[in-house]
């Protein structure tokens, strides 16, 4: 590690002035190289022994910063911090051998392995001139730089090191929009989306606009991740605890969140919204949809805000249970913008990507006025914009690459089963009745009248169903999953983009 | 583009709820689509018309967001955008073919490219798995594959996608510590460095901390970045306005400032800082270092902490200014931690490097309590950590590679002309009298017996300067600048560790 002597600083100093500048310079330098492996975080203090500034004292701070707690950083982790650097420089002298960190949701701090495609994209996108090289075709995979080409052309200029829109760059809503409306079955608008430096600064912002006072207060769940108690300490408000029962494994009863709101209105506090955190952190449960509901109608006729915390949505690990979002919720039960006012929260730090150090995310923000949506883009303005590798990779969270499977899953009428040996998929096509009469009219099995349009209209080549039986009254159609990998985005595209005029033109 | 087909959301609903989802969605296609090249920022507007949210109206947002303005991106960028859409759907119809962004400092969005070893560096610690492909010496250079090897190693696991230290990795807070001492003379303190999204985020934390209640005031130069206008806004403070003077270049004199302080305290203002921008935006004057040392003078009698906005620091285009850090400033003054409370802010947006998109930045706070900066941590650990790319470009903009002619002239005694052709560089070493000394002992000329000292700790070849002739009484050696791209880095080191140990032991 080079060094940098302090030579021209002698100019400006007499002799004395020199001699206490190079002790503590040395003692710099010993503070300065100790432990770089610490995975653990702790308060850093200056070796340098500051005595009070006259002006500044910890009395005279912002008390609601003084008030504010986050105890995911707090003194269990010094303490381990220091075990760490003992056991660095004295190996044995305790009964373990390794801090072994249970803390913090930190997947790739535990060798977790980054998702090889998203970090091909992020740096194909940091550094887009490899792109016309020779050699990057054999570093990098044909699906990483085709999305890298799309992502770039996106991006005015191409150039990843501009501000962007202070709500993320458009292209890049789009594509989650998109992604939203993929999970949920319901529309969502990429101008509801405010890309973020993590979910954090989202949060943040939402407290900021709806807390005015030490009388505004926001229902929380207990036990709750502390960026929301920390989060309104510092903007002011008041924390409505409402009690997660742990008996019926952290359920959350309406009737417990409608008492502690009652009670929180006879001391005066206006209660502003409600935060759920689902999938749950601390506590790990993942809600019924019945539940969700009901919070929803809860928040709708109590005129709460629901910030709904879904950042844990790809974490879920039993067959019983399902991530459903609020946004899906809410609309499947036909409630719309006039009704419920709704704020998701995602980020690319949890999930099977686990980017926590990226600081990307995003809020998706429906069900407020015009006028309410002008001051939080004002507030998001003040920053500028979010980081554009965060932006990148919760646009590829969103949207990652599909299979062939997965493509033909999202199209209408059409399911397919898992390929989990051999070289095919058989997906299975429900064919409207007018497709039907119009084959038998055209003296067509329904399954090669609909390939031999497909062929017809793109050039894909596949194999009806009927050449292999199948039950009576159902149709298939039979496609490799060999062609070239840089083929396959084209072909999911075309065969889309065909399937649904087929289906506008023939549905019933 | 892949279009995602709403199959699934089907199974939800009823016909009548789809035909009302179809027609929307329809429109938000339509919405979403629009314009993704305009490089203008401007509000976007939800494309469904919402109505009034019974619970939030703008009326019952927190009043401090409905008081803070942020004209950067205000009412001309609208129209700026609304133009540009003009322009190309319907080329001719304004007297100007183009817009002309002349509003934002976002360099890379104008075409300026970003720097080449900045990106390739970034993109490998994206993807550290190439590192070891032979690809990737053809892509990369030297250089940036060695420094990416440096940064890998300072995190621990080398996972640049984990949460880092709140602060900010531990050993890019040598790095940038050691660029700051380079750059004053002065020492710098890693622990002393808060790595933050951009300059913006560490501006805000500093008015959080600093403003109680709007009878907490700040004094900030009038013209201002509104950042500081929005902030202290934000926070529920007072904006105490000193105001620069256009007729001398936008001079700064501590007598406004003073009259200012006063007028402020008579109304009950608490003045709490005092907010410079140096080189200043929008007013693009540099300070002159007296100016400077009667605003630490000020500071340090009037009690408030100097908040040093320091982003444009390489912005400095006349010869007969320079830019001088606070920091160094101050501590060429005499004045130490139990002095001044400082904050200097620096970014990764401006300088030659432009990388505003990524948002990298840190604030080097001195001169307060251990108690006041425990606090300052802990704010800081409320968001976690700032994105790892912004810190990796942060201690990049910080320490960039140097030439054997900077590592010279930053050796203590050398100084060392720029060579302007030809193979060599000719520094010149002012040697200790001991050494001097020493040498006459071995009957050998003082320059040949450092290049023969060096030679043997290190096996670096030079050739002693009396070989070439020079006015009596200077020494000099000549070096080559030939040797290979990735031999540098390990001359530099090696030159350096024994010049420092030779003048430890030679000087006077």
């Amino acid at each position: 590690m080079r060094r940098f002597v302090i030579g021209r600083g002698r100019n400006f100093l007499n002799r004395s002035h020199q001699q206490n500048l190079l002790s503590s310079s040395s003692s710099h330098c010993q503070s300065r190289f100790l432990s770089s492996t610490s995975v653990i975080d702790s308060p850093s203090s200056s070796s340098m022994a500051p005595t009070s500034s006259p002006a500044i004292t910890v009395d005279s701070l912002n008390p609601k910063v003084l008030k504010c707690e986050y105890a995911v950083r707090g003194e269990i982790v010094s303490i381990a911090q220091r075990l760490q650097q003992e056991l660095q420089t004295n190996p044995g002298s305790h009964s373990f051998d390794e801090i072994l960190s249970c803390n913090i949701g930190n997947p790739q701090s535990l060798g977790q392995q980054p998702i090889t495609f998203f970090r091909e994209v992020l740096a194909l996108c940091d550094h887009p001139s490899i792109l016309d090289r020779s050699e990057t075709q054999g570093l990098f995979s044909a699906d990483s730089i085709e999305r890298a080409w799309q992502i770039l052309d996106q991006i005015p200029g191409r150039a990843t090191g501009a501000y962007s829109h202070s709500q993320g760059i458009k292209g890049l809503r789009d594509t989650i929009a998109a992604g939203i409306e993929a999970r949920d079955g319901f529309p969502a608008d990429p101008n509801d989306i405010f890309l973020t430096d993590g979910a954090s600064p989202a949060v943040h912002m939402m407290m900021q606009l709806l807390i005015r006072s030490e009388n505004d207060g926001i229902l929380c769940p207990i036990p709750q991740y502390p960026l929301y108690s920390a989060s309104i300490a510092l903007h002011g408000g008041t924390l409505v605890p409402y009690y997660l029962d742990e008996a019926t494994g952290w359920g959350l009863e309406t009737s417990e969140v409608k008492k502690q709101l009652e009670a929180a209105k006879a001391k005066g506090i206006t209660v502003r919204a409600l935060v759920v955190i689902n999938p749950g952190n601390p506590t790990g449960q993942v809600l019924a949809e019945e539940n969700q509901r009901a919070i929803v109608d809860f928040c709708k006729k109590e005129g709460l805000v629901l910030l709904a915390d879904e950042v844990y949505q790809e974490n879920v690990y039993v067959p019983e249970k399902k991530f459903h979002s609020f946004k899906k919720v809410s609309r499947s039960m036909g409630y719309g913008e006039k009704d419920i006012s709704l704020v998701s929260f995602q980020s690319v730090s949890k999930g099977y990507y686990g980017e926590c150090g990226k600081r990307g995310g995003y809020m998706e923000v429906t069900g407020f006025s015009p006028e309410v949506r002008e001051q939080i883009y004002k507030v998001a303005s003040v920053n500028l914009c979010s980081n554009i590798s965060g932006q990148i990779l919760a646009s590829l969270v969103m949207s990652p690459p599909k299979t062939l499977e997965d493509a033909f899953n999202s199209l209408e009428g059409i399911t397919c089963n898992k390929a989990e040996g051999a070289m095919y998929l058989f997906p299975r096509i429900q064919l409207p009745e007018k497709a039907i009469k119009a084959a038998e009219a055209e003296k067509t099995v329904p399954d090669a009248f609909y390939c031999r349009r497909l062929l017809n209209a793109t050039g894909i080549v596949l194999v009806p169903g009927s050449g292999f039986g199948q039950v009576p009254g159902t149709w298939h159609f039979r496609c490799t999953i060999l062609p070239q990998e840089d083929k396959i985005p084209a072909i999911v595209t075309r065969l889309t983009d065909f399937h649904k005029s087929f289906m506008d033109k023939f549905r019933n």
